[in-house]
């Protein structure tokens, strides 16, 4: 069946209120799942929120946070999520942090406390539709063995960077520091699938496809091995240490059953490029996509998303058996 | 035989003023080649002295270039290079750039028509021992093929990163968005060596580990597949189109033979971490740096060459070959 996006975000916020959020912390997590979903980021959109009502049922992530968000200098915002989720305190930050942006050529929000458990670029997207370039990074609970390590340290960290284009829908890319992301298992262990060689160890550091054997006492790897460390140590230092947020392998979790969420960090940075490259920005992105696109690369990040996306602007197609999951969830917080 | 690095430097420093350098662009030059060789980074050391005479000798590359540098807002510094090497630039707006970074919380350097040809971890380490998370990254000729094209369009697209640590030496880490490195190739060519599987292609898109194929025609890959490659055109963006500077696939050192630079850009971040995680930021580094040792890392990144840049302090051991070059070089620019 379709549903129309209005009113599937009316459903998932819905579940997420009875579950525990706020009205407006609903609405909030709720527009970052529905997009997932509409976009066929499928392990980022509907299947996260069983995980979702599982962690507000063990009572590790407060649904009714009102983050608070402080200018600690003239380019950053410290926010302190207040144990609720990420994008809350972002929601909360947005518009001081663009104008701050506009103002100083950049701008930076350091966001601790906080939970992120949805996919990372509609963090940034939208900021680049507004004539920014955005990055932000998130740290997560230790899921990858780095550096010749036996044990899981880093997170999967992911990071995602977004910038205008002179037309169509900006230029927008989403990735784990995890050859794999953790939600990318967790849908192969659901689905009874065995994942590629390279994604993960077993609890003996031994390379393994079973998703089961990764998650439970195994531990991801990074993509490009030492390359990608470096990424997810850059990540683990902003997102926690510049924010004063907590480090994966100090996360608590573990004594909420049933959490699936971190309380981590979250920083994202904006770029004003009218300020060095003039009006011409947007073109030159053009140029560099052009290059791209000539040299082969029909296929750019984003662009199998904005498909989708495209191809849902009449109703977001959602199996039966999900929709009746739907309706399970809402009885069930009834 | 041993030479202690400032007599070495000064040897450089000669060698390229011969060769066309003016004498402040030759001593900014020398510190970055002999920082790379004191601390082993032998693909950046000495081993490019040859590379940057041939690009003099092109007339690519102006060595009495005078960068200009303006703040076009706040916390922006656009540089234009005046097409001399991009560490002269860096040079001239370094100090200007770390009293940014401390009125406004962030600062950053976009610097265009510049070249680049050392290794990245020198821009960035001094700015972490005043206290600085640092972040650069600068564009380079296409080396790479990217997201299933045919052709290369992006640059081995280096990225540094460094930070404060409550003890020791910075946290850095320098990374090309290629498996190996440009640089890397070209030793094991001159060596007679090949380069491991998953380097690079030949023309034909073939994989090869012949580093003569990958150099003539063929193309290098980015670490860890499409997310290397998202790394790379993030780079692309920051370094060429946000400074105003060129991409790659405009380079045009094929008119002049001998070149071995190209005319791109550099973007320089400072976040000052005391304005968001006050005076305990690089304590929070060494409890994240133990954790990750601890955990079995016993090697991180910079590790093997603070160990080296120790090893080197009663002199940096050079081969009586590569003195006899040094000599020669000196003689042939008399």
């Amino acid at each position: 069946m379709r549903l129309d996006a209005a009113a599937l975000h009316d459903m998932v916020a819905r579940i997420l209120a009875r579950a525990g959020l706020s009205a407006e912390n609903a609405a909030v997590v709720a527009r970052v799942v529905v997009a997932a979903e509409q976009d066929g980021t499928a392990s980022h959109g509907l299947f996260r929120l069983p995980g979702y009502l599982a962690t507000l049922r063990s009572g590790w992530v407060d649904g009714h946070a009102v983050p608070t968000v402080t200018q600690v200098a003239p380019t950053l915002l410290l926010a302190d999520g207040c144990n609720g989720f990420a994008q809350v305190a972002l929601a909360a930050a947005r518009d001081r942090l663009s104008e701050m942006a506009r103002a100083q050529g950049m701008a930076a929000l350091c966001t601790s406390n906080a939970h992120h458990f949805a996919a990372l670029w509609p963090d940034v997207e939208p900021f680049a539709r507004a004539g920014f370039v955005a990055l932000t990074v998130i740290n997560t609970r230790s899921h990858i063995v780095v550096f010749g390590g036996r044990r899981k340290v880093l997170g999967t960290n992911p990071m995602a960077f977004a910038c205008p284009r002179g037309d169509g829908p900006p230029l927008v890319w989403d990735q784990a520091a995890s050859v794999r992301s953790q939600g990318e298992v967790l849908r192969a262990r659901r689905a009874g699938r065995a994942v590629p060689p390279g994604v993960g160890v077993d609890a003996a550091g031994q390379p393994t496809e079973d998703p089961g054997a990764i998650l439970d006492g195994g531990a991801l790897l990074p993509f490009g091995g030492h390359k990608g460390a470096g990424i997810a140590l850059m990540i683990e230092v902003l997102a926690a240490a510049l924010t004063g947020g907590r480090f994966g392998f100090e996360d608590r979790s573990a004594a909420y059953p049933g959490a699936q969420t971190s309380n981590a960090g979250q920083f994202v940075l904006l770029i004003d490029p009218s300020r060095t490259a003039g009006t011409g920005f947007s073109a030159r992105i053009e140029t560099l996509v052009a290059a791209l696109r000539e040299a082969g690369s029909e296929r750019l990040p984003a662009d199998a998303r904005h498909s989708r996306r495209l191809a849902a602007r009449d109703g977001i197609e959602i199996a039966d058996s999900v929709h009746a999951e739907l309706l399970a969830m809402l009885q069930a917080h009834q």
